[in-house]
């Protein structure tokens, strides 16, 4: 039993997991709410998270509140990483948009996605969980 | 190539899959933030999301706004499915808490972890995508 469980994942390598990835959970807000949903993602050469949505999507909310938080978890048998990100999100036109196209990002569906979406990082947080195999020691249940 | 890649999961799917997995991802308001962070939980008898957090965690912004959003996924190759909910989140305390003590609720790690947080389901949104195993026709890099 380890007796710092929850460790910090340097910068590099939250960075390193961030592009080795593809797929993470973006956080909105909507109005008042707190919306979240799965996404498809690529780093461009500005280390900014970039996505693509649909027209209409509720992702249109990022236009009135630029705030956003970002996730990615990958895991094993032994351990668990995680990074989140917070950062400010910004619609990109134009010539912006046209540089997003050489970025290997991925749609998970051949949905047309029109609106690009470019992230800037602000606070990146990497932990790495070690996995005590917890079901070993679950109590009984005593219904 | 399917005329509809997305299709969306009936209620009672999306409820056999948050029954089905054990984490997840919550995000919740911080002040005028958004945050996520990703999370162990179970399902209670009530058909509420159980959660156990650390004391001084971040977490404890839900009882400043208790609009919460949570996402589960799992994929294969040939398809994803997510889960997403948005519900208000509430401390337990007392007897609450401590019926929540026969759940299922790993923790990801053996740290203390204190407090009990219940969330209310008010909406369920199930959808699978069919994977188009895209980097099968991802254009070539025009550098």
């Amino acid at each position: 039993m380890s007796d710092s469980p929850v460790t910090t994942l340097s910068p590099d390598d939250s960075w390193a997991m961030l592009r080795a990835n593809e797929f993470g959970r973006l956080a909105f807000h909507l109005a008042d709410e707190v919306h979240i949903t799965p996404i498809n993602y690529a780093i461009d050469a500005q280390d900014r998270i970039v996505v693509r949505t649909a027209e209409g999507s509720k992702l249109l909310g990022l236009t009135m509140n630029a705030d956003v938080a970002f996730e990615i978890d990958e895991f094993d048998d032994e351990e668990a990483r995680s990074v989140v990100v917070r950062g400010r999100a910004r619609t990109l036109d134009g010539h912006e948009a046209d540089e997003t196209e050489q970025l290997p990002l991925r749609p998970w569906v051949d949905t047309v996605k029109l609106n690009v979406v470019a992230i800037t990082v602000d606070e990146l947080t990497g932990r790495r969980f070690s996995l005590t195999r917890p079901w070993l020691h679950l109590r009984p249940h005593e219904v």
